[in-house]
């Protein structure tokens, strides 16, 4: 590549954006701050959609379609979800050429709009549960953006149930949080935390937010999705009430829940290095890229007709497999190019290894390169896939609990949030006055009081109260 | 069912509203001209998609995603873009509880934010041809909407396309005008015709419009997919230039191209009957519907285990499969509800049929019912399906011929459009002239000039003069 990245250790957040940019995922939009999602970028979200989507409908989901824009009014329909968004809001009050009589605004999430629908589409108990999901862009105004990680608009999809029972509801609720850690760690190859949401930091207008937590290359945390089971507060605000088996007129219970391109942002930061993006196999566009080498007409046939024959068997065996042959660039450019892209494996294949029927393989994950017979390459290709799937993961992993912390003193908590980083698990009261205090002097908020059991109590890392367990602090995204 | 469908030859677009609601596909939303694509409508999309994604990514063609919001001065840069798209915009002027320094428009196309960045996307020969699509919602203000047909938001794919010459601008207007062609014919089992569109009928911005036409169940026309020539306006307004082999800076040629949820309408319009939806077996969401049929929990048990068994064969051969074991509906109501959703296939068991390893079958396009052995119903469903595709088809193609109409008087060209409806093939001038006052007098429209080759002359059908060829007016959706 003409230019180095800056290295991560220099100035990780402009690491972020260069690798983002130059390794093809997004481009900065003439639309503040909205981005353009390349080619490259969209591959791996479509990708990470159509793994999605098989999960949600082999648990019984379908998809649906709602408008875009939303009657002003509905969205001040739920008191604390208006409350919520409507700092965020974009709004259109003009169309065809005349002023609305009622002004739109663009979904910044659509729970308004579909409670509005489903009151007319839920009767009896014979319609429920309903188990829709919706893939669409959304817009919120944000004042600070970051390609993927906060996007004025941005794509995702949000899952809309409804329940007879809150039971059911708070099943549906953990379920679909289970989706999103078994997506995390079975394709994007992070692990990650799942937890519930404080009070402060729940959804604008749910019962309790779960969520999962990811841990960034940088030591910060990403919330990577979020579950939230919503009672009645929809079913209440929008009248959607269903006849029970014993003729009782009850309201519906209601679940949402959303993953979206952010997950992208934390693929990048979860895995990248500084050569570049490490995709996980399993979701990476271009799992294989073949790199003949040849510096006359006759080397150009022999490496790259070997490399075409090698990409054939490759996709029969169902591996994503690419061959650049451009003539008008170096193999060492090609090799950066690959590397900044994040593609798994490379091969390398010259006029000597056409002779010998062998490849060189490079796997992005680790340094060094090793030969092998193009044959058993092709073989194992599946099963090589798996391996590095499961490397990277292993990795991200060791990485997390090499970087969660337990500290128990105020000292040694500041210390850790501030000089260590990771996943700081410390006793909190429980209180939103002391939450919003250790914000105030760290920076660092509640990532979520996770789901494993903790059977150990101790005192506030702040005010020394009793604590019945710890929860999850870090500085994040 | 309730209620019987209005009859199509009673009132033929309340039948169409009454069978897109009734059947499923999609429902009013409280937001002026937006639709709901309900659940079993969005399966019907959705497979739609599949199709369409694999037919522009076998031919080169790779998916992006470019923002929502273009800025209000963008499409001013294009003259005729501009006079065309102005009254169908919706404008965003206030967001984040602020009035915008510059008003967004939601995008009704993309053609001036892609090109926009295409200006920095592109620098040299070897970046083209830049073959791109995009899934995405589009808004355009429309003044008389109808779901599917005609709504302020509907979904869409728009490619927009890069090269180096008008020549394989040219090619690529047409080759994608070709898979609009057999998309349409091979899946949606709807002949179309293609051919261009006249000046004043033409995309705002294009060079040339190239078109698909497809006629409906009440002799109407509809545009059912466009494919357009844009020459190098685009390239010009948002400077967007090349450096060429021999080093020449040259403005790059443009194509751009789209169907969109208007095509679910032509499905229900070229097939659909007084029973309801007609669904080609190649995009139902259901192709094969098994209807158990019990008075005892002994028969249900027998009945229901029989159909699972049946129903297993089937999704193992590729058939999409649905049993519809609801204890608290008859079956003629089942049979009813599966007909006027249009699933090509429906089967019944009864205990007499567990007890013969019979199923009885009816097809949806054809009356009557016959027995068939289970297994040989399985080993065959596959092929049925192609049987029932082709039966669809060639019954619209029949249609389709018996509805058009070469009329050479003025008199007989009057009523074969006021009478008659269909494809009416008459000879015009070529003039704006003629056209405007042909569709004054008659409410009839050029649909298009066939790419089909007519070496006949004769006389314009209004003004007497000249013409080279006959065109395709008819009135239209």
């Amino acid at each position: 590549m003409a230019e180095k990245l800056t290295k991560q250790s220099k100035d990780y957040p402009r690491w972020y954006q260069e690798v983002v940019q130059r390794g093809d995922l997004a481009d900065y939009a003439p639309v503040k701050g909205c981005m353009i999602i390349k080619p490259y970028g969209y591959a791996l979200w479509e990708n990470m959609q159509a793994v999605l989507d098989k999960m949600f409908k082999d648990t019984g989901h379908v998809n649906a379609y709602f408008p875009l824009l939303i009657p002003e009014s509905f969205i001040s329909k739920e008191k604390e979800h208006v409350e919520g968004f409507s700092p965020e809001l974009a709004v259109v009050t003009h169309a065809g050429g005349k002023k609305l009589e009622e002004n739109y605004v663009i979904r910044p999430t659509s729970e308004t709009i579909i409670w509005d629908t489903y009151r007319k589409w839920i009767q009896s108990y014979r319609d429920l549960p309903l188990l829709i999901n919706q893939w669409a862009n959304v817009v919120r105004w944000e004042m600070r953006t970051r390609l993927f990680l906060r996007t004025t608009e941005f794509l995702w999809q949000e899952g809309h149930t409804a329940h007879a029972t809150a039971e059911e509801a708070q099943m549906e609720t953990l379920r679909m949080l289970d989706i999103y850690r078994s997506f995390a760690e079975e394709y994007m190859a992070v692990p990650v935390l799942k937890g519930l949401k404080t009070e402060r930091e729940k959804f604008a207008g749910a019962v309790s937010t779960y969520c999962i937590e990811a841990l960034m290359g940088d030591g910060k945390a990403l919330q990577a999705g979020t579950s939230h089971n919503l009672g009645q507060n929809f079913a209440k605000a929008f009248d959607v009430t269903y006849l029970s088996d014993s003729g009782q007129r009850e309201f519906v219970w209601a679940t949402s829940w959303g993953v979206s391109t952010r997950l992208v942002g934390a693929i990048v930061m979860a895995h990248g290095d500084d050569a570049g993006l490490i995709l996980p196999p399993k979701l990476a566009p271009i799992q294989v890229v073949i790199v003949p080498i040849y510096r006359s007409d006759d080397e150009r046939e022999k490496t790259v007709g070997a490399g075409d024959k090698l990409a054939g068997q490759l996709r029969a065996a169902g591996v994503r497999c690419h061959i650049d042959d451009r003539d008008h660039l170096r193999p060492g450019w090609k090799f950066a190019e690959w590397e900044l892209k994040g593609v798994p494996i490379r091969l390398e294949i010259g006029p000597r290894d056409v002779a010998s029927g062998e490849v060189c393989m490079a796997a992005r994950h680790e340094s060094g390169k090793s030969q092998h017979s193009a044959e058993s390459f092709a073989a194992n290709a599946a099963e090589l896939m798996e391996i590095v799937q499961k490397a990277i993961y292993d990795r991200a992993l060791e990485f997390r609990e090499r970087n969660t912390h337990r500290p128990d003193s105020w000292e040694d908590f500041v210390d850790c949030i501030e000089n260590k980083g990771g996943f700081v698990m410390a006793h909190w009261d429980g209180t939103d006055e002391a939450e919003v205090a250790i914000q105030g002097k760290t920076k660092a908020t509640i990532r979520c009081i996770p789901l494993e059991p903790d059977d150990e109590s101790g005192s506030c890392i702040l005010t020394g109260n009793p604590s019945r367990r710890r929860v999850v602090f870090a500085r994040s995204y």
